[in-house]
């Protein structure tokens, strides 16, 4: 059985080896890259049977998609279409004062056309837990429609249900995201949120204890997770408040670092871990992604384990 | 002074190395490959001033268009634009008796929405030669209309104009490229097209010279080129054909085979040449294109002179 | 629910890129392969819900045999453990005169120690068909008990048994295999038997539909398939011959081929098609791998269909 | 109209990739890289119309050089030849404590033997610019006249002479390029200098601004600027000194920094620009230089642009 | 003639390109490796004429393992032999909090079964030198005579014996360890070996001068040197301490760096030098050696000397 | 003891990899060639004892050549110098009708300069044979005394001379060839010469039997062996003739291949073998060669046999 189903898009990612520009690279590595399905494999990784649910082309590159989510056991509940395209996205790394760069091309993207009533459903309504995030609604009408609908059918089947704010300012403004995102959160259990966004997009104010309390007081959440960047992550569960500080890790390959902590924080949390466990585990997941190339976290539970007991070595042999 | 100008799309053509399949490869090729840029490159490499005229988005990826054209010599004459995105194209190189696969990937690309007035057309109005295909108005209704106006801008100017049909029928069906091309002939001094178009599209009937003769008869070009795959070109110009078998040559890398032909046909013609050599010449680059890998033919005159003249050797040195 | 589960040892494969030497290069490609997964992962992709089971080392490089698989769909039934190593084989691509070299690493790999009480066998024992090959009872003692539990354990759940003879001359005699083989035969249903094995293993002599014959009538099989290289494949059912020449086709990666074959056959036969059409569907299989970089056919049944009817195309776009 | 006209050698650059060996690495990078064609290409990036004036062998790897800084938007006048061969220089990317290394080979490159009565000079008459370096007169006796002929030429033309010193010293003595380059000063407007170069070959002492008021007095240039390595860069202009420090940076791939501050320093002085936003300008683009692999600052500038504001982000998106 | 004669395994080393990861690499980069051929190789280029004695699969792989070598210079003085396979080792290299990580599958490696009475062992005992480690005799219960026998002979050739005790605890336990290496000590007369090892496996206390001392008055060494890992190394000879601090340099490369270390050490010591001076070219080598991709110590006499005398440069030309 | 001494240059040879264009290739294959050390090198590797006597640069690059050369086991006897450059050579490799093309940049090589009176002659004086070729004394006045001082050395000492016309147009005229190496066939023992050289270069005429007996009774060689192409070759020895015709070979490689046949040729003919196993030898290295990457036989005794007995298998394992 499914304990996790996320439902999202998953992209393409196209990005030139090493520190090459794409404007001058002759080749760019192919990764495939999405943050509902980031988390899936994170959290499938780390002993939680997870699906991801989707609409792909029907074609080389919808398949590349597919093959490299189930390589990391990931269930792939998708329908096979032939409308729409294989949305894609340009990454460059950079170094200072040469930022890291993306560029997406996801406009028409098949999975822009998923309406419930054509998904897989099936393990969602017999799930432990339903996944999803603030991109996905942003990025058709057709999109926030089925966003809801699928909130709807976990909440109706007794599904726990985890949202992550993400906000995109290249799909939408902050007052439509939050317009949108608004409406979705009565039938949110379990919300992550930036401190940035909550400031910017949800318009909260105060530290970050404050923006879990007040979210808490509006929305009545189960669990309030609010990410701080280098500074770590707090959680609010029945009034208690939890706080994680990050673990020192590179920063070589941070795409993907946010997706990863709520991949490692949901294997924790829906195993039955304590809050406090679970944001261990999410924020070694993160730290150890952003030594990974690509934007998912491979990486294995004893790995996980490692850095949350402090006992990493440099070199083992 | 630009002698020929061509207009169209051009994409980034992303293919796996070797024969490895898009689905399974983790690093894809990535080459510039449009059919008038081609035609352009190739005329260019042989000796003819050549420009490209298009719209293209203001981004690394358009920036990377732009400039592996000009490493050719090509004048770049673009407007540069966020509307839209850069088109692309997915190319699997196959063996039999798996074939070579294209997917089109370049719905919404910034040419789409070119309009005459906004492009940069002071060269074509000074040049001996305008070129562009039938691709061209199968993209948008935009470019439909824009297509007509540049041939017409040509026209006015006494600027030969030459016209590839080009059929592509994941663009539009024979039916509507007939009706939509048939108007522009008009307008065409010097058409290219290949004897199965010319069936299918034009529904035209009988040999290659029947064919060249009666599309002459109802619209009046000043050259006919028929061009018949494996089995050469053959050409009509004031009443007489000439005919041009192909010269061997691999079969490793066929795409832009066509647009080398017109390429390097274009060259010899706007220098003066008689159909007889600019057929020679377009044979030769189309033949020595197939050695070559990506879409375009990067050749020098010397190449194609040793083709002609048939004193090529296996290992110079 | 699962159709087809098959058993046996898959191998890390390590070969210079293009024609380069083991000696001289100083990068290897890395793929995974085995005649029992090679099937499975052919029969998924055409449509047959397929699994592999196996007995893994619990390692980075274990973990990347059950990841390839599954990026095909296939199913990883596998015990991990500490016991053993990961088997690999070297393989030089060559041209002639110097042919290709396979040099297998494959000693005290973890599969070798696999007991049928340790292993997953659920699926098998619901699935419609199992199948294993001769390679298997070759690696270990242990290996030998261990098919012959698992054919047993096969038939008495009424799971159609299918066994491909495949003898490598570097793990023992025709003489120990032909003992150890003909042990297994009256738990088999279906035997796949390349002609040249038939001959120097199981002493067969004849064309191929006498060896067919000659072996149905000793050992009782539902179906006999002999595979006769460039000379097509033979299959005797119910008493009736059914011959298929091969498909036209590269000789440039023909590692794999008899296991696509195979995997080609079972789609069809298990999905209730003809004798006729399983055959078809294997030498089509057979062809297209052999324009596939790997050991695995990674194809579509799109493309199956389109060799079998002849309609494939040079360059489809 | 050219903005800008540079004269100098341009070489190809082999160098391992990452930080292999040259000693032991299988493959090298190929790439283009000259002191004057990099101040070409990173001005003309920056909005300054550029070009390149030298000679080159008629040969595809001459032919490369010319494409890459054509594919930059660099106009290239050459003239090609059959005298002598292209240059080369190979550099190994080092570590501390392992420096890294260049190694140069550009004895007997074509452009030794660039006279000034065959160079196409058209666009350096009508330039608003022209610049070369110290390096130019090293590489011959032909090249020292030649040098002096062209800043002549420009001279009586009315265009701005610009000079950067760049002594290397296994092109000659300290002594030798003091008595060339003094007897060149009286025809440079413009003169850019290490301090440590103005210290070794010039033979100035005190600090940066006692040598640009020295070197002022003595030779009357109408600016000088002197570059002080990770300390910034100081400008004299009309009696008035300006200092700029460096932007914070990596050190990953230092070669070129110099060209790219000239470059950017140019294409703001050449646009009007104040002395100060020229010297932010050229420390800006130096900044953004080490951060990409090659000799040439492939930068835009709207990435000058918020080095100089402050305004770069690790991760755009 | 030959000064240093080595004995030991050396392994095929597989690696990721860059920071993949093994799971998810599809190639690996090839590279030799081992502790002695490793010492052997930096001696050789530093001047000492070396030699590795060893067995070695007959086979493309076991043909790398002494192209490699020979390719430094050393003398390959191997048995060639159908017994076993060769060693291989899988390497990934991470980053914080990712740590790199070695996997052995050196199993049943052919050297394991080499015997004193088959090797080449002339060149031993005409040499100045013979070097072998502790990884050697804990390979296989024959390896651990023939280790006692190598340095029998050279003890009674009058040959110097060295030796590095290199403790590997995935091989043995600490106990096993020390009860083979202090067998063996009676016959080494310069002992290697790291405070860490001294402590763990020879259960010494103190500080590193009191374990030399300690190690020199149990075993009687001509000379004892501790290495200390980041902390430099401290060498006992003739009652006298001399200590040597490490030289800055990257941690990219850390694997090697001991061999590194005794190569360099051994190279000066050898020729003469005193004490100081070697441990400063160990120490020098070493620091180099973390610069370098490999487990070998790919530098020259020129760059170690640079470092010894601090004048290292970030870019020469 | 050395049984074969070559004397020559050897180059880097510079490649795109596959089949792109040197003008467009981002990166180069460094290789390592040069006719005289390919021969050393194919005759070391079927088991004569050979060493490579030249000059070298001491660069890395120079560290290079030797590196390559000794990892096949050749002795490398070099003078180093700082006096010169390392010789390199671009090859593109080409398909139908775009032939492979080689520009050499060989001028000013360090080994232009060596003279007998420097080089470490010690083993050419012990050794069974000596060979060298047309290209050497072509490449400077001082190499044309040089080999001619080699060759009597030679002599003097009793060691058999081999020479190879080897005539390489762009390094001069067949006259002047015909000039200095007549000169220096007093000298030579074994002749080897392509028909094609016998004719343009010395002028002989008639069948390839009539040219090597014209040129036994002009110079008097122990040996005259004639090569032609894809006709075989014809050796003449003692007034008898032999010949063999080609083993069938791909195209893929073709450069080395005479140097290859010489290799072959000698490790049988200096190992006591006749002219007619000497012939089969050079035959079957020579086409194994056509298989293999480089310029250099990387090829065993094992293959060489297989090809001359027939008994090749297209798939080994």
């Amino acid at each position: 059985m499914t304990d996790l189903v996320t439902f999202g898009e998953t992209m393409l990612r196209l990005s030139p080896p090493d520190e090459e520009r794409l404007e001058t690279a002759d080749q760019y590595d192919v990764a495939v890259a999405g943050a509902e399905s980031n988390v899936a494999v994170a959290a499938q990784r780390l002993g939680t049977d997870s699906a991801w649910l989707s609409k792909l082309p029907d074609s080389p590159v919808g398949r590349k998609v597919a093959g490299e989510l189930r390589s990391h056991g990931v269930d792939v509940d998708v329908v096979w279409t032939d409308e729409g395209r294989q949305g894609t996205y340009y990454l460059e790394q950079g170094r200072a004062p040469r930022g890291s760069k993306v560029i997406y091309d996801r406009a028409r993207a098949s999975v822009t056309t998923a309406r419930s009533s054509e998904l897989p459903t099936e393990s969602l309504e017999a799930a432990t837990c339903f996944h999803t995030t603030g991109i996905t609604p942003a990025l058709s009408d057709t999109l926030e429609t089925t966003t809801a609908d699928l909130l709807s059918m976990a909440g109706d089947a007794g599904v726990t249900t985890s949202f992550d704010v993400n906000f995109r300012s290249n799909l939408w403004t902050p007052a439509e995201a939050k317009a949108v995102l608004t409406d979705l959160f009565p039938g949110v259990d379990l919300l992550v949120v930036a401190e940035r966004d909550a400031r910017v997009v949800l318009e909260e104010s105060g530290d970050a204890e404050q923006i879990a309390r007040s979210l808490d007081s509006e929305y009545g959440f189960e669990v309030v997770v609010v990410t701080r960047g280098g500074e770590g992550a707090l959680a609010l569960a029945d009034g208690a408040v939890t706080t994680q500080p990050t673990y020192d890790a590179t920063d070589a390959y941070p795409v993907g670092t946010g997706d990863s902590f709520v991949g490692g924080f949901l294997s924790q949390y829906l195993d039955g871990g304590s809050v406090a466990d679970a944001l261990a585990w999410g924020a070694a997941t993160a730290a150890l992604k952003r030594s990974v190339p690509g934007d998912m976290a491979t990486v294995s539970p004893a790995e996980v384990r490692d850095v949350v007991e402090g006992s990493t070595e440099a070199l083992s042999r």
